[in-house]
């Protein structure tokens, strides 16, 4: 038997997962020892199914709270692996073996080396605001003010964010010493929406990539103008002084989703 | 003093609320001794902030684990206690009042003798499904189904319930007794919506007012067309026999959201 047909080839192709969660049970996306983790549920899930020890690569490690529709998980996969496997069988197992609380939303082929960090283009988050009355069904996924917001004023001030910048402001500042801070917005608005019966103001916010807490520190920014505590041209200020002290504090983390991540057109392959 | 400045005149008017709640923790709107009930918390905060016992009126009597963005309640009130009130000191009193998993959302006065049940003109419910892999953010607001349906073939079903008719094959037996069961269904469609990141199929029935399950048992019967168990003409043969055995199953509590109650034009008015 030649290396070609071994079925135990590592890296015969990378099995790509999209996983959706509740963040509220999580003590965020990345494995900590101790710590009820999103990738520690998932890695023992796909210990269980693959009978050995896993490694994942995620689009994005979302803080402590934090919700996805979205997230991307990546992990090579061998070859005999992949004849055992057929997506709809590895949905209903993953399902069957990871907590309510986390959702195996579609699976995907990729070619060998493909990592759902690396090869992404783009990541798209929305944060949900409740204004006024207590919110009911989507309660647990909403930030809660009591009072109203100037959402066109949030909107025209998040503006002076969108392009490639220094975000070293919206950055948490013990993730930021000693790194590269540039990152490229591709979007930034701020729009009333109605989802689930509730009147919302959604912050959303496209980025190649994100900080460390850089959407939950934009929010907090922009809710200091929609409250008419700033200006709008402060948000401005706040960018260009490179310097976390500048912006305003850091939105909670339950209103944050983590709802889309973009991969060449062809990378993604249904099987 | 004559009767017409007393300040505790019995109804000088009529307070109505707009009130919401997530259905899980509660064992139907209806006040029941001994158990969690929505007009149970809401007479409890009202008599707290009043200082007198309360009956209240509601727009629809929701079973246990069934939510609400729109549900509508009524109580007389005095000329005195409305001098006291204004409608935002009413509605943070009675947030602070009311659990966390209740939301006062707005208050009116309507005129003496005004009702939230019986002058309610029209309901509107909505049905929440998720198919095919498991719902995320609003997973507690949802009936999941592991398979898909035929969204197209459900819609053109429901159409035969549209208009007046009797509809006692869609009300639960022991309730149906001796009563009329004829309601004028206003609106009954199928749609595909995304909402809050979730892939949904809604159920929105309209009607001038409901029997007891009814939306849940049409939304079952739905779904055993749309799951390719009946052909779309059998809806039409179940609204026909008048008589529950002929329906499917009552669907889940918790898919079914009340969502808008319709009152005459100038009945509420904002103070």
């Amino acid at each position: 038997m030649t290396d070609e047909t071994s079925t135990d080839a590592p890296d015969a192709g990378t099995l790509v997962l999209k996983v959706g969660y509740r963040g509220a049970g999580f003590s965020g996306f990345a494995a900590q020892e101790g710590q009820r983790t999103v990738a520690g549920e998932l890695v023992r899930a796909l210990e269980t199914l693959l009978r050995r020890p896993v490694e994942i690569a995620c689009a994005g490690r979302t803080d402590a709270g934090v919700s996805a529709v979205a997230q991307h998980v990546s992990l090579p996969v061998t070859r005999g692996e992949w004849e055992g496997l057929t997506a709809r069988r590895l949905l209903w197992s993953l399902t069957a073996l990871t907590p309510p609380d986390i959702s195996v939303m579609g699976a995907w082929r990729a070619a060998p080396g493909f990592s759902a960090r690396f090869d992404a283009l783009g990541r798209r988050y929305r944060y949900r605001i409740k204004c006024g009355s207590q919110p009911v069904l989507l309660a647990d996924h909403v930030w809660w003010l009591r009072d109203g917001l100037d959402v066109g004023a949030m909107d025209r001030a998040a503006r002076a964010l969108v392009g490639e910048h220094d975000f070293r402001s919206f950055c948490k500042k013990s993730s930021a010493e000693g790194r590269r801070t540039f990152r490229c917005l591709t979007g930034c608005a701020v729009s009333r929406q109605v989802e689930a019966g509730e009147e919302l103001v959604c912050v959303d916010v496209a980025a190649n990539a994100f900080l460390h807490n850089m959407v939950r520190i934009v929010v907090g920014t922009l809710v200091e103008v929609g409250a008419g505590r700033r200006p709008e041209s402060w948000v401005a200020d706040v960018l260009a002084a490179c310097d976390r002290e500048a912006a305003g504090p850091t939105a909670p983390p339950e209103g944050l989703t983590f709802v889309e991540v973009q991969y060449p057109p062809s990378a993604l392959v249904t099987w």
